[in-house]
């Protein structure tokens, strides 16, 4: 049997709920290669009969049956999907069926609400922590900590600015972040600014080897990507850290994501971006 | 019958997707308040016998069902969760079952794999994307524009920083940003760095009275916000976007992510994080 398959991502919004949730069920196969093919604003049957003839080339291509995973509302436009020759993940349908008798009443099965932005003050909120990040970027701004909800405190490239940034992104919160350098450890202690906001900070730590990998990929043979360097600042900053009972994790083998939702756990931080 | 109920988005890993889903589920109801209680990382019995105590007090304290939204692995989790009384969408359960039977294999069933870091050249690119990203905002390092993915092109606060950054974090893609301003205006052209990139260009349109309204809670009474400047500046900008056929959208009434799916569906850019 073949292990190549086509996944479609289909939804008549902008499919991200849809590429979300059948990626994390395709992760759990490990031996076969996918090709994802994301296809948002499936609005009318028009779209619709386009996306089923591009199915159905997939299918006599591959000589296997491709895997939808589909966050269609509309019946119509679902039902002519479903005429392919696929396995038809129908993510809406199996699960709206059962909330509307829990809840005891019917969806209102309008397109595409998810992503949209049906509320211009969770906007706003959103992009003012993006500014914020931005402005507090690598010890930017630090008059503005006051207004900070969060404070990620590392040495170099121990991933503080993605980690802010998603935080601001997917959260609107508002994040500073501030690196450990040379300086600091010439201090031996935190700056006073950070201190007066003790209990706002973060502390990221990473392996030494990995941070040196990542430091040599910008300055290569550089004193900066020693391991040397890396040890000596990352010990100062664990010291620190255990000194002044911050918070912190090690996020060497941690993607972005789940930096984020470990420091938002571990502070019991709430996002502002909820309904 | 109570309009409220809460919603439990439980996960042994970040929470993302069942978050995602759930939310998505939910926006299909609009006569109801809801709360969100994300739980990650729910890893063993000890943890998940601490989530069943808390969702049956929930269950008591509201005198109706909670809704779970569910992406647990372990069958064991799943089933001491199951005894709750509650609304349980069991997402895992309900679609890995016929995945397996499409693919004649056996899901692995390895624990929080989906926003976890298992490739480190894919970290990589999106951290670069970041760097680019915040590198290049707002007009920034233009002599970089060469090897950017994107670079959009409108008025200042017309959605240009927040769109950057979300590419570069989901999609891994470097996207610089150019502000058109007063100067450019009376230049009556876009600047040559940016003619001699034509093809990663894209504008960003918006209504002017959001515009106005948008500038005005950052510098009131100011000529910036003022209805006659942005008005001016908006139609620069669409006459240089229809002049030099660049494609464009209007971003007004669409969300970060929408702008996003719809310019990566318009110039059919691919991102760099597909497995």
């Amino acid at each position: 049997m073949s292990t190549k398959r086509t996944v479609f991502y289909l939804s008549d919004g902008t499919g991200i709920t849809a590429e979300t949730l059948g990626r994390s069920l395709i992760s759990q196969f490990e031996n076969f290669t996918f090709t994802h093919v994301t296809i948002p604003y499936i609005n009318n049957l028009e779209e619709a009969q386009k996306v089923v003839s591009q199915i159905n080339a997939t299918r006599a291509q591959n000589g296997n049956r491709p895997i939808i995973v589909a966050t269609l509302v509309n019946e119509a436009i679902r039902k002519l999907i479903a005429t392919t020759d696929a396995l038809f993940l129908d993510v809406f349908n199996t699960f709206v069926g059962p909330l509307e008798q829990e809840l005891n009443a019917l969806s209102t099965h309008r397109i595409g609400r998810t992503h949209a932005m049906d509320d211009f003050t969770k906007y706003q909120t959103r992009i003012e922590a993006i500014d914020f990040t931005i402005a507090t970027d690598d010890g930017s701004s630090i008059n503005r900590y006051k207004d900070a909800d969060l404070i990620l405190v590392g040495v170099s490239r121990c991933g503080k600015t993605p980690t802010s940034l998603y935080l601001a992104l997917q959260h609107g919160l508002c994040v500073a972040n501030y690196p450990i350098t040379e300086e600091d450890l010439n201090q031996d202690d935190l700056p006073a600014v950070l201190l007066n906001e003790k209990k706002k900070l973060f502390g990221l730590m990473i392996d030494s080897q990995r941070l040196q990998s990542i430091r040599s990929e910008r300055r290569p043979n550089s004193q900066y990507a020693s391991l040397a360097t890396c040890q000596k600042e990352l010990r100062f900053a664990e010291n620190m850290f255990l000194h002044h009972q911050i918070k912190h994790i090690n996020t060497t083998s941690l993607s972005i994501e789940e930096i984020a939702t470990k420091i938002i756990t571990q502070l019991g931080l709430k996002g502002k971006l909820s309904r």
